[in-house]
Protein backbone atom coordinates (compact mmCIF):
# COMPACT_ATOMS: atom_id res chain seq x y z
CA UNK A 1 0.00 0.00 0.00
CA UNK A 2 1.44 3.69 -1.16
CA UNK A 3 0.34 6.63 1.36
CA UNK A 4 -0.15 9.46 -1.28
CA UNK A 5 1.97 12.54 0.48
CA UNK A 6 0.99 16.13 0.43
CA UNK A 7 3.43 18.53 -0.51
CA UNK A 8 5.01 19.44 3.64
CA UNK A 9 3.19 18.62 6.51
CA UNK A 10 2.38 21.11 9.12
CA UNK A 11 5.07 20.77 12.13
CA UNK A 12 2.06 20.73 14.40
CA UNK A 13 0.32 17.92 12.77
CA UNK A 14 3.47 16.04 12.73
CA UNK A 15 3.75 16.53 16.33
CA UNK A 16 0.31 14.88 17.18
CA UNK A 17 0.69 12.21 14.42
CA UNK A 18 2.41 10.32 16.78
CA UNK A 19 -0.12 10.73 19.71
CA UNK A 20 -2.16 9.25 17.30
CA UNK A 21 -0.54 6.26 17.03
CA UNK A 22 0.36 5.26 20.25
CA UNK A 23 -2.90 5.52 20.89
CA UNK A 24 -4.24 3.39 18.61
CA UNK A 25 -1.42 0.95 19.43
CA UNK A 26 -2.90 1.22 23.64
CA UNK A 27 -6.19 0.30 21.73
CA UNK A 28 -5.13 -2.83 19.22
CA UNK A 29 -3.48 -4.20 22.34
CA UNK A 30 -6.65 -3.88 24.47
CA UNK A 31 -8.60 -5.90 21.57
CA UNK A 32 -10.71 -2.61 20.53
CA UNK A 33 -12.10 -2.86 16.88
CA UNK A 34 -12.73 0.49 16.37
CA UNK A 35 -12.19 4.40 17.76
CA UNK A 36 -14.89 7.00 17.04
CA UNK A 37 -13.05 10.82 16.11
CA UNK A 38 -15.16 11.73 19.51
CA UNK A 39 -13.43 9.33 21.80
CA UNK A 40 -9.93 10.15 20.41
CA UNK A 41 -11.10 13.61 21.11
CA UNK A 42 -12.10 12.87 25.09
CA UNK A 43 -9.25 10.17 25.50
CA UNK A 44 -6.55 12.80 23.88
CA UNK A 45 -8.00 16.22 25.04
CA UNK A 46 -7.86 17.14 21.55
CA UNK A 47 -10.23 19.68 19.83
CA UNK A 48 -12.49 16.87 17.21
CA UNK A 49 -11.63 19.44 14.10
CA UNK A 50 -7.99 19.18 14.80
CA UNK A 51 -8.14 15.71 14.71
CA UNK A 52 -10.19 15.58 11.37
CA UNK A 53 -7.68 17.93 10.24
CA UNK A 54 -4.85 15.75 11.39
CA UNK A 55 -6.04 12.02 10.26
CA UNK A 56 -7.06 14.05 6.73
CA UNK A 57 -3.21 13.49 5.34
CA UNK A 58 -4.10 9.51 5.86
CA UNK A 59 -5.87 8.24 2.72
CA UNK A 60 -7.97 6.19 5.07
CA UNK A 61 -11.68 7.25 5.47
CA UNK A 62 -13.43 6.56 8.99
CA UNK A 63 -17.26 5.25 9.24
CA UNK A 64 -19.96 7.03 10.14
CA UNK A 65 -20.88 6.28 13.58
CA UNK A 66 -18.37 3.51 13.64
CA UNK A 67 -15.37 5.54 13.24
CA UNK A 68 -11.99 4.03 12.58
CA UNK A 69 -10.65 0.49 12.01
CA UNK A 70 -8.16 0.69 15.04
CA UNK A 71 -5.80 -1.67 12.90
CA UNK A 72 -6.02 0.03 9.68
CA UNK A 73 -5.21 3.64 11.50
CA UNK A 74 -2.58 2.42 13.03
CA UNK A 75 -1.07 0.67 9.96
CA UNK A 76 -1.79 4.16 8.14
CA UNK A 77 0.14 5.67 10.98
CA UNK A 78 3.06 4.12 10.60
CA UNK A 79 3.71 4.04 7.16
CA UNK A 80 2.76 7.89 6.80
CA UNK A 81 5.16 8.47 9.51
CA UNK A 82 7.98 6.94 7.27
CA UNK A 83 8.09 4.48 10.19
CA UNK A 84 8.19 1.52 7.91
CA UNK A 85 10.97 2.42 5.47
CA UNK A 86 14.11 1.87 7.11
CA UNK A 87 16.54 5.13 7.06
CA UNK A 88 20.04 4.65 8.10
CA UNK A 89 21.98 7.28 10.23
CA UNK A 90 25.44 7.51 11.80
CA UNK A 91 26.21 8.58 15.25
CA UNK A 92 28.24 10.70 16.26
CA UNK A 93 29.72 10.28 19.64
CA UNK A 94 28.96 7.37 22.32
CA UNK A 95 28.49 8.90 25.76
CA UNK A 96 26.19 7.85 27.95
CA UNK A 97 23.33 9.29 25.32
CA UNK A 98 24.95 8.19 22.18
CA UNK A 99 25.10 4.72 23.97
CA UNK A 100 21.69 4.81 24.54
CA UNK A 101 20.62 5.69 21.42
CA UNK A 102 22.63 2.87 19.99
CA UNK A 103 20.97 0.48 22.32
CA UNK A 104 17.39 1.54 21.81
CA UNK A 105 15.82 -0.54 19.84
CA UNK A 106 12.53 1.09 19.49
CA UNK A 107 14.33 3.46 17.36
CA UNK A 108 15.08 0.90 14.52
CA UNK A 109 11.21 -0.03 15.28
CA UNK A 110 10.43 3.22 14.50
CA UNK A 111 12.56 3.17 11.05
CA UNK A 112 15.76 4.78 11.90
CA UNK A 113 18.65 2.45 11.42
CA UNK A 114 21.87 3.23 12.76
CA UNK A 115 24.22 1.71 10.78
CA UNK A 116 27.76 3.23 12.39
CA UNK A 117 28.89 5.00 14.86
CA UNK A 118 32.06 7.30 15.72
CA UNK A 119 33.71 8.62 18.92
CA UNK A 120 37.17 10.74 18.54
CA UNK A 121 37.99 9.20 22.01
CA UNK A 122 40.76 6.49 21.14
CA UNK A 123 39.56 4.16 24.66
CA UNK A 124 35.93 3.91 22.92
CA UNK A 125 37.33 2.30 19.55
CA UNK A 126 35.84 -1.02 18.89
CA UNK A 127 33.62 -0.96 21.82
CA UNK A 128 29.83 -2.45 20.57
CA UNK A 129 26.92 -0.98 21.67
CA UNK A 130 23.98 -2.50 20.19
CA UNK A 131 25.69 -4.19 17.95
CA UNK A 132 27.21 -1.24 16.24
CA UNK A 133 30.72 -0.66 16.53
CA UNK A 134 32.24 2.22 17.50
CA UNK A 135 35.04 3.99 14.84
CA UNK A 136 37.18 7.31 14.68
CA UNK A 137 35.86 9.90 12.98
CA UNK A 138 38.62 9.32 10.36
CA UNK A 139 37.34 6.01 8.45
CA UNK A 140 33.76 8.59 7.89
CA UNK A 141 35.03 9.10 4.43
CA UNK A 142 35.06 5.18 4.35
CA UNK A 143 31.99 4.20 5.87
CA UNK A 144 30.06 6.44 3.38
CA UNK A 145 31.16 4.76 0.41
CA UNK A 146 29.91 1.22 1.76
CA UNK A 147 26.92 1.82 3.80
CA UNK A 148 25.83 5.26 3.19
CA UNK A 149 23.75 6.84 5.79
CA UNK A 150 20.96 9.93 4.88
CA UNK A 151 20.88 10.93 8.84
CA UNK A 152 23.72 12.18 11.25
CA UNK A 153 22.63 12.07 15.09
CA UNK A 154 24.71 14.48 17.13
CA UNK A 155 25.47 13.49 20.71
CA UNK A 156 29.07 14.72 20.86
CA UNK A 157 30.08 17.66 23.41
CA UNK A 158 28.33 21.30 22.45
CA UNK A 159 31.71 22.93 21.65
CA UNK A 160 32.22 19.75 18.42
CA UNK A 161 28.64 19.91 17.16
CA UNK A 162 28.74 22.40 14.30
CA UNK A 163 32.34 20.89 13.23
CA UNK A 164 30.91 17.59 13.82
CA UNK A 165 27.49 18.40 11.34
CA UNK A 166 29.95 20.36 8.57
CA UNK A 167 32.02 16.87 8.22
CA UNK A 168 28.48 14.90 8.04
CA UNK A 169 27.22 16.80 5.31
CA UNK A 170 30.38 17.54 3.84
CA UNK A 171 30.36 13.25 3.14
CA UNK A 172 26.86 13.48 2.19
CA UNK A 173 24.44 13.28 4.84
CA UNK A 174 20.79 15.14 4.42
CA UNK A 175 19.57 15.77 7.85
CA UNK A 176 20.58 16.73 11.27
CA UNK A 177 19.23 14.87 14.25
CA UNK A 178 20.65 17.69 17.06
CA UNK A 179 20.67 16.16 20.51
CA UNK A 180 23.43 18.86 22.06
CA UNK A 181 22.34 22.10 23.21
CA UNK A 182 23.89 24.13 20.48
CA UNK A 183 22.44 25.90 17.82
CA UNK A 184 23.87 24.00 14.45
CA UNK A 185 23.58 25.95 11.26
CA UNK A 186 23.00 23.87 8.12
CA UNK A 187 23.15 25.10 4.55
CA UNK A 188 19.54 25.21 2.68
CA UNK A 189 18.16 21.87 1.65
CA UNK A 190 19.39 19.73 4.62
CA UNK A 191 17.00 18.73 7.05
CA UNK A 192 17.36 20.07 11.15
CA UNK A 193 15.94 18.82 13.85
CA UNK A 194 16.48 19.36 17.61
CA UNK A 195 15.80 17.48 20.55
CA UNK A 196 16.93 19.72 22.63
CA UNK A 197 17.17 18.28 26.47
CA UNK A 198 18.33 20.98 28.40
CA UNK A 199 15.73 23.46 26.69
CA UNK A 200 13.23 21.30 28.13
CA UNK A 201 15.04 21.35 31.18
CA UNK A 202 14.80 25.14 31.40
CA UNK A 203 11.32 25.26 30.60
CA UNK A 204 10.68 22.75 33.51
CA UNK A 205 12.36 24.69 36.04
CA UNK A 206 10.57 28.06 34.79
CA UNK A 207 7.49 26.91 34.86
CA UNK A 208 7.98 25.24 38.68
CA UNK A 209 9.47 28.31 39.78
CA UNK A 210 6.65 30.59 38.38
CA UNK A 211 3.64 28.22 39.61
CA UNK A 212 2.39 29.39 42.80
CA UNK A 213 2.10 32.84 41.07
CA UNK A 214 0.10 30.93 37.86
CA UNK A 215 -1.11 27.95 39.49
CA UNK A 216 -3.14 27.28 36.22
CA UNK A 217 -0.31 27.69 33.92
CA UNK A 218 2.03 24.30 33.09
CA UNK A 219 4.37 24.36 30.25
CA UNK A 220 4.09 22.86 26.62
CA UNK A 221 0.98 20.77 26.15
CA UNK B 1 23.32 37.04 43.21
CA UNK B 2 19.71 36.31 43.19
CA UNK B 3 18.69 36.95 39.03
CA UNK B 4 14.99 38.75 39.08
CA UNK B 5 12.50 36.72 37.06
CA UNK B 6 10.07 38.24 34.92
CA UNK B 7 6.01 36.35 35.41
CA UNK B 8 6.74 33.92 32.61
CA UNK B 9 8.93 33.49 30.00
CA UNK B 10 8.30 32.74 26.29
CA UNK B 11 8.52 29.69 25.28
CA UNK B 12 10.61 30.55 22.40
CA UNK B 13 13.00 32.40 24.76
CA UNK B 14 13.23 29.54 26.85
CA UNK B 15 13.87 27.18 23.93
CA UNK B 16 16.75 30.20 22.59
CA UNK B 17 18.33 30.69 26.21
CA UNK B 18 20.21 27.55 26.26
CA UNK B 19 21.81 27.88 22.58
CA UNK B 20 23.32 31.39 23.93
CA UNK B 21 24.91 29.17 27.22
CA UNK B 22 25.66 26.79 24.39
CA UNK B 23 27.74 29.48 22.60
CA UNK B 24 29.30 31.45 25.53
CA UNK B 25 30.44 28.32 27.31
CA UNK B 26 32.62 27.27 23.87
CA UNK B 27 33.75 31.09 23.89
CA UNK B 28 34.84 30.67 27.51
CA UNK B 29 37.17 27.65 26.55
CA UNK B 30 38.61 29.44 23.84
CA UNK B 31 39.47 32.23 26.43
CA UNK B 32 37.65 35.08 24.88
CA UNK B 33 36.67 37.98 27.44
CA UNK B 34 33.88 40.14 25.81
CA UNK B 35 31.32 39.11 22.82
CA UNK B 36 29.15 41.47 20.71
CA UNK B 37 25.40 41.01 20.25
CA UNK B 38 26.39 41.94 16.27
CA UNK B 39 29.10 38.71 17.03
CA UNK B 40 26.12 36.41 18.75
CA UNK B 41 23.99 37.32 16.15
CA UNK B 42 26.36 36.35 13.18
CA UNK B 43 27.75 32.79 14.94
CA UNK B 44 24.00 31.97 15.65
CA UNK B 45 22.47 33.32 12.79
CA UNK B 46 19.44 35.02 14.98
CA UNK B 47 17.95 38.50 14.59
CA UNK B 48 20.04 40.88 16.84
CA UNK B 49 16.80 42.53 17.84
CA UNK B 50 15.49 39.06 19.04
CA UNK B 51 18.74 38.71 21.21
CA UNK B 52 18.53 42.23 22.79
CA UNK B 53 14.87 41.07 23.72
CA UNK B 54 16.37 37.31 24.96
CA UNK B 55 18.69 38.74 26.85
CA UNK B 56 16.80 41.54 28.13
CA UNK B 57 15.29 38.87 30.75
CA UNK B 58 18.62 38.90 32.60
CA UNK B 59 20.02 41.35 34.79
CA UNK B 60 23.45 41.80 32.79
CA UNK B 61 24.14 44.79 30.99
CA UNK B 62 26.52 44.40 27.96
CA UNK B 63 28.80 47.22 27.60
CA UNK B 64 29.02 49.55 24.54
CA UNK B 65 31.28 48.74 21.19
CA UNK B 66 32.57 45.78 23.99
CA UNK B 67 29.50 43.88 24.47
CA UNK B 68 28.96 40.92 27.63
CA UNK B 69 31.82 39.85 29.58
CA UNK B 70 31.72 36.17 28.74
CA UNK B 71 32.13 34.98 31.92
CA UNK B 72 29.28 36.72 33.50
CA UNK B 73 26.95 36.31 30.74
CA UNK B 74 27.32 32.15 31.02
CA UNK B 75 27.28 32.56 35.11
CA UNK B 76 23.67 34.87 34.74
CA UNK B 77 22.33 32.47 31.71
CA UNK B 78 23.04 29.74 34.20
CA UNK B 79 21.62 31.13 37.20
CA UNK B 80 18.61 31.82 34.90
CA UNK B 81 18.02 29.10 33.55
CA UNK B 82 17.91 27.36 37.02
CA UNK B 83 20.90 25.40 36.18
CA UNK B 84 22.24 25.77 39.63
CA UNK B 85 19.63 25.25 41.84
CA UNK B 86 19.11 21.00 41.97
CA UNK B 87 16.13 20.07 41.01
CA UNK B 88 15.08 16.35 42.44
CA UNK B 89 13.25 13.89 40.44
CA UNK B 90 12.29 10.64 40.12
CA UNK B 91 12.58 8.33 37.03
CA UNK B 92 10.18 5.88 35.69
CA UNK B 93 11.39 2.82 33.43
CA UNK B 94 14.98 1.35 33.62
CA UNK B 95 14.75 0.24 29.86
CA UNK B 96 17.59 1.57 27.85
CA UNK B 97 16.58 5.58 27.40
CA UNK B 98 16.00 5.74 31.23
CA UNK B 99 19.13 3.82 32.00
CA UNK B 100 20.96 6.47 30.24
CA UNK B 101 19.08 9.50 31.85
CA UNK B 102 20.05 8.03 34.87
CA UNK B 103 24.00 7.55 33.69
CA UNK B 104 23.56 11.20 32.10
CA UNK B 105 26.22 13.45 34.53
CA UNK B 106 25.09 16.19 32.00
CA UNK B 107 21.90 15.89 33.62
CA UNK B 108 23.06 16.89 37.11
CA UNK B 109 25.23 19.38 35.59
CA UNK B 110 22.49 21.24 34.40
CA UNK B 111 20.55 20.94 38.15
CA UNK B 112 18.46 17.58 37.68
CA UNK B 113 18.83 14.72 40.15
CA UNK B 114 17.66 11.81 39.85
CA UNK B 115 17.33 10.18 42.82
CA UNK B 116 15.17 7.32 42.47
CA UNK B 117 14.27 5.27 40.22
CA UNK B 118 11.39 2.64 39.32
CA UNK B 119 10.58 -0.50 37.43
CA UNK B 120 7.70 -2.40 37.69
CA UNK B 121 9.92 -5.55 35.94
CA UNK B 122 11.31 -7.54 39.60
CA UNK B 123 14.76 -8.26 37.24
CA UNK B 124 15.52 -4.39 37.16
CA UNK B 125 15.09 -4.17 40.76
CA UNK B 126 18.12 -4.02 42.52
CA UNK B 127 19.88 -2.78 39.51
CA UNK B 128 22.33 0.50 39.65
CA UNK B 129 22.28 2.88 36.97
CA UNK B 130 24.65 5.72 37.97
CA UNK B 131 24.57 5.75 41.54
CA UNK B 132 20.54 5.21 41.85
CA UNK B 133 19.15 1.82 42.86
CA UNK B 134 15.61 0.61 40.75
CA UNK B 135 12.86 -0.10 43.26
CA UNK B 136 9.87 -2.04 42.32
CA UNK B 137 7.01 1.08 41.94
CA UNK B 138 5.32 -0.14 45.50
CA UNK B 139 7.95 1.94 47.11
CA UNK B 140 7.32 5.12 45.74
CA UNK B 141 5.18 6.37 48.37
CA UNK B 142 7.98 5.63 51.19
CA UNK B 143 10.60 7.29 48.75
CA UNK B 144 8.33 10.11 48.33
CA UNK B 145 8.27 10.32 52.08
CA UNK B 146 12.13 9.92 52.81
CA UNK B 147 13.64 12.00 49.76
CA UNK B 148 10.87 14.09 47.87
CA UNK B 149 10.88 15.01 44.37
CA UNK B 150 9.29 17.53 42.50
CA UNK B 151 9.60 15.65 38.66
CA UNK B 152 8.87 12.59 37.41
CA UNK B 153 10.35 11.21 34.12
CA UNK B 154 8.26 9.17 32.04
CA UNK B 155 10.61 6.33 30.67
CA UNK B 156 8.12 3.83 30.72
CA UNK B 157 6.03 1.80 27.24
CA UNK B 158 3.65 3.97 25.70
CA UNK B 159 0.74 1.67 27.38
CA UNK B 160 1.88 3.15 31.09
CA UNK B 161 2.78 6.36 30.43
CA UNK B 162 -1.06 8.09 31.37
CA UNK B 163 -1.10 5.55 34.77
CA UNK B 164 2.34 6.25 35.88
CA UNK B 165 1.93 9.62 35.57
CA UNK B 166 -1.11 10.20 37.56
CA UNK B 167 0.26 8.15 40.22
CA UNK B 168 3.58 10.14 40.06
CA UNK B 169 0.62 13.54 40.56
CA UNK B 170 -1.15 11.52 43.03
CA UNK B 171 2.00 11.22 45.22
CA UNK B 172 2.93 15.07 45.49
CA UNK B 173 5.10 15.91 42.02
CA UNK B 174 4.65 18.92 40.37
CA UNK B 175 6.02 18.36 36.76
CA UNK B 176 5.92 15.71 33.92
CA UNK B 177 8.96 15.06 32.03
CA UNK B 178 7.50 13.05 28.78
CA UNK B 179 9.89 10.85 26.90
CA UNK B 180 7.14 8.32 25.52
CA UNK B 181 5.58 8.78 22.33
CA UNK B 182 2.19 9.86 24.12
CA UNK B 183 -0.05 12.35 25.14
CA UNK B 184 -0.15 12.47 28.75
CA UNK B 185 -2.74 14.44 29.78
CA UNK B 186 -2.34 16.55 33.40
CA UNK B 187 -4.41 18.82 36.06
CA UNK B 188 -3.80 22.58 36.19
CA UNK B 189 -1.48 23.78 38.07
CA UNK B 190 1.24 20.51 37.17
CA UNK B 191 4.00 21.36 34.43
CA UNK B 192 4.19 18.99 31.15
CA UNK B 193 7.67 18.89 28.96
CA UNK B 194 6.87 16.53 26.38
CA UNK B 195 10.64 15.62 24.67
CA UNK B 196 8.86 13.57 21.69
CA UNK B 197 11.97 11.50 20.03
CA UNK B 198 9.75 9.51 17.54
CA UNK B 199 7.80 13.14 17.11
CA UNK B 200 11.23 14.20 16.05
CA UNK B 201 12.12 11.42 13.99
CA UNK B 202 8.39 11.74 12.25
CA UNK B 203 9.48 15.40 11.24
CA UNK B 204 13.07 14.26 9.43
CA UNK B 205 11.95 11.52 7.40
CA UNK B 206 8.79 13.67 6.46
CA UNK B 207 11.27 16.52 5.31
CA UNK B 208 13.86 14.01 3.77
CA UNK B 209 10.82 12.70 1.55
CA UNK B 210 9.79 15.89 1.11
CA UNK B 211 13.63 17.25 -0.13
CA UNK B 212 13.38 16.82 -3.88
CA UNK B 213 10.80 18.62 -4.66
CA UNK B 214 11.65 21.55 -2.09
CA UNK B 215 15.17 21.74 -1.80
CA UNK B 216 14.98 25.12 0.18
CA UNK B 217 12.65 23.66 2.56
CA UNK B 218 14.60 22.22 6.05
CA UNK B 219 12.31 20.86 9.19
CA UNK B 220 12.61 22.69 12.57
CA UNK B 221 15.45 25.57 12.67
Amino acid sequence: MITPRPAILPEPTLRRLPWYLAYVETLREAHEEYVSSTRISKDLDLDSSCIAKDLSFLSLKGKTRIGYEVEALEQALTEFLGFRVSHKAYLFGAGSLGAALMQDSGLSNYGLDIVAAFDTDPRKEGIVYGGIRVSHPSSLSRVMQENPATIAILAVPATKAQEVADTAIREGVRAIWNFTPCRVRVPEGVVMANTSIYAHLALIFNRLAEMPANPGKGGER
